[in-house]
């Protein structure tokens, strides 16, 4: 297996992409394509590593930002580390691809390089999302698509359960509708036309019904569907309070010497408890729909994160999940 | 000025809500009308208070809860102290009204017997949400509507803006439109079709383009403007990451002797940093875009929520904010 890896993506490239996919190699038995400037790749293959068996590099002197628009810098970065990677899965040079650059980038060339399966009409973006009871929640689409329709939201359903069966290893995973009430008959016309949809699906959906946005981090489903403008909100909102109270927690820790104390005696508490929200340990968001195996690594991305992700990137090519999709969507 | 009150909507009716308006009453020199049962009513009142100057009740046998349907129950339940207390809003025996009930049924009867401004064709909820930074930022709708147009969104930034300034205080309030990215241009049909109609604008609003929802609780803007669905993603995420992550450090916290010091030691920062958030002090959510000022106050509210909630009431009289939207309205 072959797993192509975008160097120059993320806040820590190419350093840690590089450090992380040493790691991987070294852990999973798996070779790697560095694609990316070769005499930076090889500088810091040089310092970590004394072989380079199993790494390749492919040279790209262009990198893609955050900040260009994704579709144009696709078209015009052809020397790009991220374009010349998805060419590489198009081109059957490499199995899958793990970025963690532009994620508005890695989408398009998702769709546009790599191509969409046949019969999805949106592939869409799952975001792994650490809940309070210890596992995953997988939060379908979380950014991928706006203006979702009914049939949309059922192949997320589709993607995203085979997705958490077989990578995940979650058996019969529950699926439920973001949605405003828990009840059948609340909210609006996509999510009521989707529950219909999902509710007499022939395929062996584990429905579950709507859940309310306030019990996504407690782990009572394993699969969230919803319209990509949602999951980017309900995903957004999660991060930003999360942020928001563990600043506001530390100011006022240092606000007086009874609570600096405090605050130190409780350090080790503190980091057991982010660790629990630690997006490192999961690796990735998969983009599932596309004719490969796309991982979106987080854009802060260390080392470890890295590895993560090309572990993911493995069990999904290994566990057949695209080919197991695509006989689900000629069944639905 | 005289205010009515459902005094058995709550989860701590009737007891907290009639403590709250004996608080109001002699803070805020107002007229309180408590409609429900009125020999429970008169109990707590002889309990509390040596007078029951300024506080009249309206009998009211039924309660409507949180589990009914509530245009069925509006319909239904003549006799609850919900219903009897919108008869009295619409028959001008009072001002204002203020229900800690069940919203739906508070939002149905806003609209069903008060009745919707004229011009307005979506009354909206606007949540004010406490930010980092110490103020408060309007999220509207808040959950009252689903299915939204660009002009009912339109209408909301109107009405949020003239509320922020009369009764919250705010000159020149920002509003923003919620989105999965600040560029223009970004998002789905609805937002990018609202940000036409804000931006071009002949009404003196200071729309301040796009914000994504990890921002919204930084205090980079007075108003998030959204649709009803999207905004209860907004704030159920908000509530539901707060409640999980003050659990989950409570939890670790009491894990080791060394982490159970700590804790007491840092508990009133914890406590205050908690006082931040405390909904009490807002007093409740308007419904705007009704006949007259409907406060949803927050389910588990205690006297001092109550208190505030009236307070808000009362404002939101005083300072002729429906008039205004209703001159708003008409030069739009």
């Amino acid at each position: 297996m072959k797993i192509v890896v975008d160097a120059m993506g993320g806040d820590n490239a190419p350093e840690e992409i590089v450090k992380g996919c040493i790691l991987a190699r070294d852990e999973y038995n798996i070779n790697i394509v560095l694609s990316g400037k070769e005499q930076e790749i090889k500088k810091i293959l040089d310092k970590n590593t004394t072989s380079n068996k199993n790494i390749d590099i492919i040279n790209a002197e262009e990198v893609i930002t955050n900040e260009e628009k994704p579709v144009l810098a696709l078209r015009r970065k052809k020397d790009s580390s991220l374009v010349k990677a998805l060419n590489a899965v198009k081109n059957n040079e490499a199995d899958a691809i793990v970025s963690a650059g532009s994620t508005g980038a890695l989408l398009s060339g998702g769709l546009l390089v790599i191509g969409r399966m046949e019969g999805i009409q949106r592939p869409a973006l799952a975001t792994l999302i650490p809940s309070m009871s210890g596992g995953f929640t997988m939060l379908i689409d979380s950014g991928a698509n706006v203006d979702c329709k009914p049939e949309f939201l059922y192949d997320f359903a589709i993607m995203g359960s085979i997705y958490m069966q077989r990578v995940m290893d979650i058996s019969n995973p529950r699926i439920s509708l973001a949605n405003i009430g828990s009840e059948k008959g609340k909210g609006d016309k996509l999510t009521n036309e989707t529950y219909e949809i999902l509710e007499n699906s022939n395929l062996s959906l584990n429905f579950c019904g709507n859940i309310e946005a306030r019990d996504i981090l407690q782990g009572k489903s394993d699969i969230i569907v919803c319209d990509g403008f949602v999951g980017n909100m309900i995903l957004k909102s999660l991060e930003g309070a999360v942020a928001a109270l563990m600043g506001g927690i530390k100011t006022e820790l240092t606000k007086s010497t009874k609570s600096k104390i405090g605050g130190l005696l409780i350090k080790p508490a503190l980091r057991n408890f982010k660790n629990k929200f630690d997006y490192k340990e999961v690796g990735g968001a998969p983009l599932l729909g596309v004719k490969a195996p796309v991982i979106k690594a987080h854009g802060s991305s260390n080392d470890v994160a890295i590895k993560n992700a090309l572990r993911q990137a493995k069990i999904f090519c290994e566990s057949k999940v695209n080919p197991l999709i695509e006989e689900s969507i000629m069944r639905r």
